[in-house]
């Protein structure tokens, strides 16, 4: 990684930039004010600076001048330092003082070796994998048939003993063993009934062994194709370079296509229940994941023969409308799961586009409103191997938070809406190409400094670029605690729009989508509603085991948006309890964390079915105690000052400032 | 059981009559000859006897006149006595001299009980079986997931630990659950890898647990359904009246409609080999299955819903087309099936008329040649605890030999074809309705007194009634010991018909199908090769361990016509060995005796395995001693007269006597 410097003037801060990172994608980490509006593509041409020291690379721009250009003008958004340099803010994008005091808060976002190291005493051995085999011919001497013949073979060869098999690898046995002249690779399962010979291959394909990982959420289905043979090369994976990471060929996401019979699992179950609901709803979301793996393969180039097992980690009513099972009873007090552990299912027997000697794990789950994601997140992020007590978030459509260590877990779930994932909001967007996920706002101009996911046109906004949104307009006085635009500001970008008041993230002429990028205040509303409900669902947990945020030593959160959230300013908005910020994990999609672990793993079946049987329940929702803290919370950042010591503090500076500013 | 005796003037025989037997019955079974050609049906007339003392049950008949009657003029095949009673058979119909002499052979045909009595230390516990358990319904203090409620119930009001489910039986779970207002059955299979949970019904179905046996043959196959609670209820069947045949509510048999495209294994291994033909013998051999099963429910009143389980056994190539697995390499030296032990399979998975969460257990094969219908006998006869070498031949399309002790066990298996079942046989049949299965001729007249199954008019002729047929016509000297008609004889039933010389069993006028059932000396070679290939086999086998016919302590006899066969003829023409009549024990279908037990006993599963493991296979095809003994044995009763004493004994006595009758 080179270590270029890039100095700011006029505040004369310096920052370290990353191999390959623009001038404003330094200065947005490094709390450095400069307007864009584009999302960092070159399309506003905002972003003006001036290289004064050192060499960058940066094209000329139809914005710029070519006299301009001669003289150091430059786009922050196109700029890339060829060593250390300096460069100037001009006067209209500079940031004011207020902004210049925020400090750059080191990121707790775990790299991808230290996501591999939260889980310890594992080791990369799959419990699907392949073995190539060369049998003896058979002849009069030994004439043995030829399933005992292969078998005999992996008893001798590979100490395998007790070997069940599958009736349909029976079915192709003697052909392939013959078209290949005896060499031919098998397929393997490893459960907690033994080995099952699931597929027999002609030739040698032991190096083409994949597993698929998804995460089936209420909103997001997202997925991994892992090379599970290449995995295993590294041996332990904390050893070696690049680690599990490595061994992910391709990830994507797509939305859960239920969305369009309900955005909650709620409104999910009641349309399960109508003439062929349930049909219906299990078919879109097989088929939406059908187009992720699709998109894996395709991605990869990776072949559908070459895939050996699935693995799906999903909330207890993801996981029963998946596998056709009437989740009717989720909903109905006293909300009791059909099954909590599936037996691996044959994945061509739910619709799956795979071949049909594949198996999907399904990860167990705890209660009707605990699932098997949640497991898979406790799984991935190593609480129950932990000493201390720890703190797990996992935000999505629903908030699931686990208390516990290794010693005990407790659970509970609150129903926060999509907020977090785009839903629910009007520009609203999962984390895709052109989705806003960093914003800063000037708080003197109100003009604000975006950049999108692939650095495209903005399309939309999503969790984590709410979440700076609504947290960069407080701190700029632009909304109040209670999330309402203050009215008299100066500056077009707060205004009333034809869904009430808003403030423009993105005009249409720099929009990808032609059209005006705006967060209302309805939007507002359901976002400190989804916020209030995760805070409340934290504080209610931890009160139920006699504990406080004090007592929590570690904080893991979990969620589509976890690598690029900003934990200050989710601690500003409320959402995350206002703990030091050393404490804080941040891991991405526990529940595909876990999904991989486990793909990688055969030691962590077991320790998956402890933590989905140990992991005691609270249930929330005739809890009174919930519903008075989930009020509190719907305040920015808190109706309570003192359980945000911190962000009290800085508002009362701010204003300090602000009445100097005026004086 | 009544104990009438009947009395036969004039040749002052006295037997006893089981109850409802007639008097013809009786005197087939003691030796005396009746003329009767109708089967024994009344339409005939020719059975006449008079009554002499005693009370009877007859009634009158067109073929008697009213004088007649008040003389006491019966027909014995429509007589059944109601005390002791003397019947006097009038000159037409009386025996000779010579057929005085033979003596009625005690039968050596097991009962009912002694069956089950042949294996020891099992007791009644199918391995499917059902569970009723209510369970509490769930409430806030106790929301367990519904499969976990079931689970704990059954751990704790039965013991069962580490349950799997199978996944079709948790999509049904909770609307059953709450329909059945928690009062449930559940069916579970034990396998070797432990309980597995496969259905569930609301109410308290235990009583209604029933299994399917099926015995595959080339020719034939054959059903019974079992009553496994009722059976249960006995305890160990050999202390109970019925023992497990009590338990057997119907049971029938079809011919394969496999063989319409081939009448032995080879030829259906050929066709298998063309286009669409492995698919379409897997298809029709389910639609017999299929009709079987049909008839089974019909006959027992049982529905389809009540069926739990099926256990089929059969020989290795029809192992192997009922599964759809490729027959091709079973022919081919060095002989491989693709396997012996095939995991349970799911019924509905091969197109089988059952509900969807029926297994089929399918016993394990030993080699090309040697089935799970031979593994079946052996576990069902209980040669696998006998101290005593024993000898065990199924006799079918393909003579299967075992020998062996508790200690040992080798087989063998030869192609015989499929006469024993009427296959080959112009007026051949299985032992269905209208089958002629007993036949004396008088030696004198050479008039026939022929029994059919059922008592029906003749439909033809079926392998006990072939065996009896050829031995009857030998000691006649009807035909030659290389069953050629003797051609100057003073009857019209020995005649030269269409497809050369023949004897006429039964006139058109007396037959069910309005032709002359006939039998020719095509009929008479076919059945002489598959006579000759049982013995060699037989004698093949014992000459590869190093033992004769002298060491085989017990000989255990199996096949379809096994409960009606006459040991004595099996003798006379050289199918069975000249050894003591005492030493043989029938026993009927093997095949289905085992299937049936492994029905009611899950102790044997492990047996089963060792059976099969254990058992060495001697192959006959390149074997030159088996075309030796062949070849020696195309010969009634065989070449060599030595190895057949007794009967070579009779033969010379009856030359002599026929010399005497000449003087």
């Amino acid at each position: 990684m080179s270590e270029y410097k890039i100095t700011f003037l006029p505040m004369e801060k310096t920052f370290p930039a990353g191999e390959g990172e623009t001038v404003l994608e330094v200065a947005m980490r490094g709390g450095i004010h400069i307007n864009a509006s584009c999302g960092g593509n070159g399309a506003c041409g905002k972003c003006r600076i001036k290289l004064r020291e050192g060499k960058a690379h940066s094209q000329s721009h139809p914005k710029i001048s070519r006299w301009e250009y001669d003289e150091g003008v430059r786009l922050a958004c196109m700029t890339r330092p060829q060593g250390d340099i300096v460069v100037e803010i001009p006067f209209e994008s500079q940031v004011d003082r207020v902004a210049l005091k925020r400090k750059g808060g080191p990121s707790h976002i775990l790299s991808a070796i230290d996501v591999d190291r939260l889980v310890k005493g594992w080791s990369v051995d799959p419990s699907v994998f392949k073995k190539y085999v060369e049998l003896p011919p058979p002849s009069t001497a030994d004439n043995l048939n030829d399933l005992a013949r292969l078998t005999r073979e992996l008893r001798k060869s590979h100490r395998m003993q007790d070997v069940s098999v599958d009736f349909r690898m029976i079915k192709k046995l003697s052909s392939v063993l013959r078209s290949a002249e005896w060499r031919v690779t098998v397929t393997i399962v490893l459960t907690r009934k033994g080995y099952t010979l699931i597929n027999v291959e002609p030739g040698n394909t032991e190096a083409q062994n994949y597993s698929i990982v998804i995460d089936i959420g209420t909103t997001t289905v997202c997925g991994q194709l892992l090379d599970l043979e290449r995995c295993r090369a590294y041996g332990h994976p904390g050893g070696v370079e690049g680690g599990t990471q490595a061994c992910t060929l391709a990830e994507t996401a797509d939305y859960n296509a239920q969305i369009s019979y309900g955005e909650d699992v709620i409104s999910r179950i009641l349309f399960s229940q109508k003439g062929n609901g349930l049909k219906r709803l299990q078919e879109v979301v097989v088929s939406t994941i059908n187009g992720v793996i699709g998109e894996l393969l395709a991605m990869s180039g990776v072949t559908v023969d070459q895939v050996s097992h699935l693995v799906f980690a999903g909330n207890t009513t993801m996981t029963h409308l998946v596998l056709g099972l009437d989740p009717k009873y989720l909903m109905l007090d006293p909300y009791t799961p059909t099954a909590n552990f599936i037996p691996p299912v044959r994945a061509i027997n739910i619709g799956l586009n795979v071949r049909d000697h594949v198996f999907t794990y399904i990860f167990p789950c705890v209660a009707s409103y605990v699932g098997g994601d949640i497991v898979a997140g406790v799984l991935g992020s190593g609480i129950f191997q932990r000493e201390e007590v720890t703190l797990f978030i996992d935000v999505g459509t629903n908030g699931e938070i686990v208390v516990g260590n290794k010693d005990w877990l407790t659970c509970t779930s609150c129903s926060a809406g999509p907020a977090f994932e785009g839903g629910g909001i009007k520009f609203g967007m999962r984390a895709g190409k052109g989705a806003i996920e960093q914003v800063k706002i000037n708080p003197s101009t109100y003009e604000p400094m975006i950049l999108t996911v692939g650095r495209a046109q903005p399309a939309g906004i999503c969790g984590s670029g709410l979440i700076d949104a609504v947290a960069e307009l407080f701190e700029a006085g632009a909304i109040d605690q209670n999330g309402k635009f203050v009215r008299d500001l100066p500056t077009p970008r707060v205004r009333e729009g034809e869904s009430g008041w808003e403030y423009v993230l993105s005009y249409a002429a720099e929009s990808h989508i032609g059209r005006d990028i705006v967060l209302t205040e309805i939007d507002l509303d359901n976002f400190i509603r989804a916020k209030a409900a995760i805070y409340a669902g934290c504080k209610t947990l931890l009160d139920s085991v006699g504990l406080s945020f004090d007592h929590v030593e570690a904080v893991i959160i979990a969620g589509g948006f976890g690598r690029s959230v900003d934990l200050e300013k989710a601690q500003t908005i409320g959402l995350l309890p206002d703990v030091p910020p050393e404490r804080f994990l941040f891991v991405g999609n526990g529940s595909l964390l876990g999904a991989r672990l486990l793909s990688f793993s055969r030691d962590l079946l077991k320790q998956t079915e402890r933590i989905a049987r140990t992991m005691t329940n609270v249930e929330l929702s005739n809890n009174p105690g919930f519903m008075d803290e989930f009020i509190a919370a719907l305040f920015i950042p808190h109706t309570n000052e003192n359980a945000f010591p911190r962000v009290t503090e800085q508002m009362r500076n701010r204003k300090g400032q602000s009445k100097e500013k005026e004086e």
